[in-house]
């Protein structure tokens, strides 16, 4: 088993994206509930923690046009020289799920891109090969078009992107 | 966490069929990839395998008819009273699961269901609830209308199982 030969960490890449309702710095419901069963379902416990890296991505779509070059790392050193106020907000953004991997010593790094959710998720995934995605779903409380756009995320990151993906439905 | 909260094991249910090629006893090997995957991603380590349950559903399509009220159990006394000689088969070919679960002390349910795969693996699902779907999906070494049927079984539970599903491509 992966353990018992010395193998490297399980990496799990959750897209996290901020709630359509309040906007920042709160989570969407339905990428908390993802990440909560990342924690809940595959983590487990402290004593297991260690097999694991989390890598968040929060992808960012920009309201005049697409930057998908953009890619913004949460080092302090970002965080003094952001390119623009949404990146930083972006970053602060990530502290909530940084802080909870950081509480349990669960490894993760964490990083914004600007672009297309949908493309940058799936080429994110060729880049970084993760040995699974997960991606949050919602079901209720969103309007109509904002139902659709985020089910297109979710549909599009499992039909294209190049690795397992769980799609985790939210409750709400 | 879950274990901090002496929650249940997290139920991970894997679709398995027998090798297209070969026949049973042998295991295909898109399936044999998605059960290594769950214990070398997931599980990880025998120290670890107590926060778990694995599911094996293994669905036979019979040649003549669909019977899918047929649902038979891997225990003793199903074995010495098969119904036919094809079930009898299925169980003993979970054995080679259910032995690698049994060795890392991981707790296994087995069981053998006739029918068409797409729909029992969704309706088992329902039934079942597991917290993962785990499905395996060959891109090689398979003929075309092979291929398809594989392919449409992985994409059909991707599409409607009422939970979380990772799909493995084969390696091969």
């Amino acid at each position: 088993m992966a353990a018992d030969g010395g193998e490297p960490p399980t990496r799990i890449m959750v897209a996290v994206n901020e709630s359509s309702k309040v906007g920042y710095p709160r989570p969407s419901i339905s990428c908390m509930e993802a990440f909560e069963w990342v924690l809940n379902k595959i983590i487990r416990s402290k004593s297991n923690a260690s097999g694991f890296t989390i890598l968040l991505l929060h992808v960012q779509a920009p309201e005049k046009g697409i930057d998908d070059s953009d890619s913004i790392y949460a080092s302090a050193a970002d965080i003094k020289s952001p390119k623009h106020k949404e990146v930083l907000l972006g970053l602060e953004f990530l502290e909530y799920f940084q802080k909870q991997c950081r509480d349990i010593g669960l490894a993760c790094e964490a990083w914004v891109k600007r672009g297309d959710p949908r493309k940058l998720i799936c080429s994110e995934v060729k880049r970084v090969q993760p040995d699974l995605l997960v991606v949050g779903c919602s079901r209720r409380g969103l309007s109509f078009y904002q139902k659709i756009l985020i089910k297109s995320v979710s549909g599009h990151c499992r039909k294209n992107a190049d690795c397992p993906v769980a799609v985790i439905k939210s409750s709400v």
